[in-house]
C-alpha cells in the first residue's frame, strides 16, 4: 500500500521567493520600481527547505508521496492586479516543479491558479494547461474567493466557473477548493476562513446542479469537509428541503473530503458518516497547525495517526491512503503505474 | 428534571407581521407611502400559530420550556437603515412578549437586536434593557454581521462591541451569536452563513482577550458551535500556535454550545471533546430543517432524542437540559425558583 498525501504546501520556500514578493508588493505602493526578478535559488536550497521539513516528516509519520502545491495561504489573489498574480503564480508554481524534479519519488505537483478579482477565470485557463501539459502538474487548487474575505465572486455554481471546469474535465484533473489568507479581520485565515469556505462551496454545491452540467468534474473539500461531516444531517435535510436529490448522487459522485482534522474524534466522525471512498489522506504539513498536542504528544497535524487507529478493514484504510487517490487524480494514477506502482 | 430548549425562533408568526414588513420593504423604495402600522393580530391568532407548531412539537417531544425569540432569518438587518430596523425589531420583540403571556409555562423571551450596518451598537442598548426590564426577557440575540454576508462589521473582540457588553453584563443576560439572512449569493443562510458564523465567532474570541476584560460575559454559540467541535484539535492547536492561554480558561469558561446539530453522529462528537457544563440543549424548531430523516423516521430537528441516546450518566443529562441553561440565563433561574421550580 503507498501511503499519498493528498494535500501537502511549500510552506518552507526558500527566503528569495518571499523576497521576490515583497518587491512585488512594494511595487504596487511605487510603480516607478523596476519590474522584480525571482532571484536565482539554487538546488541546494531547495534541497534544505524541503528535506528539514516536508520529506523529514514524510519519512518520520511513513508517508510515501505528498501530493504538493504553493503555499495556500501566500498566494493572496487579493494582491494587486491580474498581472501581479500572474508572475506569483508563475513563480510559485515554477518551483514546485523544481522540487518534484529533485524528488520524483516524493512529491507530484499541484498548481495555484493566477486569479484575481473581477477578472474572468478563463484567464486562468493558461496557466492550469502549463502546470498540467508541461510541468506534468496532476490538479490545481481553485479560489472560491479570490477577494480574499469579502466574498465577491459568483458561487461556484455560477457559469462564471464554466470555462475553467471545461478544461479541467478536457485534462482531467481535480481540484482542491482552497482559499487563501483574509484580508477581512472578521476571518483569521486557518481558524475561520479556509472552514467557511469548506462548508460554503459544499452548500453551493447541494444548491446547484454542477455535477449534471459536469458529470466528471472532481472537487476536494479540504480540512475534512469544513463543517459539513460534523452537520451531515443538516446537509441532508437541507437537500431534502430544497427539493435536491439525495447527496449521494447529487454531489458525493465529485466531491471528495481530505483528513486534516486534527484530533481522533473529528477522524472517528468523519468516517463514521461519510462514505470511505469519498475520503482522501491528508495532513496539510508542513501548515495551519504545527505544533504537539499535548493531549497524545504527538503532532496535531500527524493525521495518519488518527486514520491508523480506525477499526475499519484495512481495504478500507487502503482506498483512504492510496486508491481513492488514484482514482481522483488519474495522472497520479498514470505516473504511478509507469513506475510499476 | 426540566427541559430547557434554549434555542427556538417564532418562525411561524400570523401573516400580518410579515405584511409589516413587506411594507416596510416597499416604502424603502417608494418614501412617499405612509409609515407602516402593524396589523392587529388576536391572541386567537398567537394561540394558532403557536400551539399547531412550536407547542405541538414541544409537547411531543417532552420539552417543557422554549427560550423563544424572533425568527432569526427575518431579523435581516441589512434591509433599510436604522429607523427600519427599531421599529421591525420592536414589534417582532413585542410579539414574543405576547406569546410569553400566553404561554408563560412554556416559552421564555430572548429579544432580537434593532442593529443596523455601520450603526453603533450602543445604539441597540435601549432595546434590550427595554425587553429585559420591561418585558422580562432573560437574553439577546447579537449578529455578528449586520451586513447579511459581507461581513463589514468589526469582529467581536473589537472595543466596537463594548458599550452592549457593559450592559449585557450590568443586567446579567446572555446573548446567543446569531446572523440573520444572508444577501451575499455565496452563502445560503441556514446552510453556510449561519455555520461560519459560529465558527468565525469562536475563532475570533480565541484571537482576543475579551473574557479577560468582562469576565462574567457569556454567549453561546449556536449549531453546536459550527465547525468548532469537529476541529477540535485545530482550535486547540491554533490557541497554542497563537501562544494564546489554553481554551478551557480562555473562552470556555464563557462560551456555550447549543445541540442544534441534526444527527446522533454530531451530537456523539459534540458531547465527547466538548466539556458537559458547555453544552445547552437546543433543537431550533420550527427553524431550519423541518423534515424527517429517512434514516430515523424521526425529525432531524428532534435534539433531545440524539441526548437521550447517549451513554453518559443522567446528572450530566441534566446539566445538558436543564442546570446550565439556568446558569447561563440567572434570569431563567430566579423565575423558575419563583415558581417552586
Amino acid at each position: 500500500m503507498l501511503i499519498i498525501d493528498c494535500h501537502g504546501h511549500y510552506t518552507t520556500a526558500p527566503a528569495k521567493l518571499q523576497q521576490f514578493r515583497d518587491q512585488q508588493i512594494a511595487r504596487l505602493g511605487d510603480p516607478g520600481l523596476p519590474l522584480p526578478k525571482l532571484a536565482s535559488i539554487s538546488d541546494d536550497q531547495i534541497r534544505e527547505s524541503i528535506e528539514l521539513n516536508q520529506l523529514k516528516l514524510q519519512r518520520a509519520r511513513g508517508a510515501d508521496l505528498t501530493i504538493f502545491s504553493p503555499r495556500a495561504s501566500a498566494m493572496a489573489h487579493h494582491i494587486g492586479d491580474e498581472a501581479t498574480s500572474q508572475a506569483w503564480t508563475r513563480a510559485c508554481n515554477d518551483l514546485i516543479k523544481r522540487v518534484v524534479d529533485l524528488y520524483p519519488a516524493n512529491f507530484v505537483g499541484v498548481c495555484q491558479l493566477p486569479q484575481s478579482p473581477g477578472i474572468p477565470i478563463a484567464n486562468s485557463v493558461g496557466e492550469l494547461e502549463r502546470c498540467v501539459e508541461e510541468l506534468g502538474f496532476i490538479g490545481c487548487n481553485l479560489n472560491p474567493d479570490p477577494s480574499g474575505g469579502h466574498w465577491t465572486a459568483p458561487p461556484l455554481i455560477d457559469k462564471h466557473w464554466y470555462p475553467f471546469y471545461e478544461k479541467m474535465v478536457e485534462l482531467d484533473v481535480p481540484a482542491m477548493i482552497h482559499v487563501s489568507s483574509s484580508c477581512n479581520p472578521n476571518f483569521h485565515a486557518t481558524g475561520a476562513h479556509y472552514i467557511n469556505a469548506d462548508t460554503t462551496a459544499f452548500m453551493q454545491f447541494i444548491e446547484g446542479d454542477l455535477f449534471r452540467d459536469f458529470q466528471t468534474l472532481r472537487f476536494i473539500i479540504p480540512h475534512g469537509g469544513g463543517a459539513v461531516p460534523y452537520h451531515w444531517g443538516r446537509y441532508r435535510g437541507l437537500a431534502d428541503m430544497l427539493k435536491r436529490p439525495a447527496l449521494s448522487g447529487h454531489v458525493m459522485k465529485n466531491v471528495f473530503f481530505d483528513t486534516c482534522v486534527y484530533h481522533q474524534p473529528g477522524i472517528d466522525l468523519l468516517v463514521k458518516v461519510i462514505d470511505v471512498d469519498n475520503i482522501l489522506f491528508g495532513s496539510e504539513m508542513v501548515g495551519a497547525v504545527r505544533g504537539i498536542d499535548p493531549e497524545t504528544g504527538h503532532y496535531f497535524d500527524d493525521t495518519k495517526r488518527y486514520i491508523d487507529a480506525l477499526a475499519i478493514p484495512a481495504a478500507d484504510k487502503r482506498r483512504i491512503f492510496e486508491l481513492n487517490a488514484r482514482r481522483v487524480f488519474p495522472r497520479l494514477d498514470r505516473v504511478l503505474k509507469a513506475r510499476g506502482l
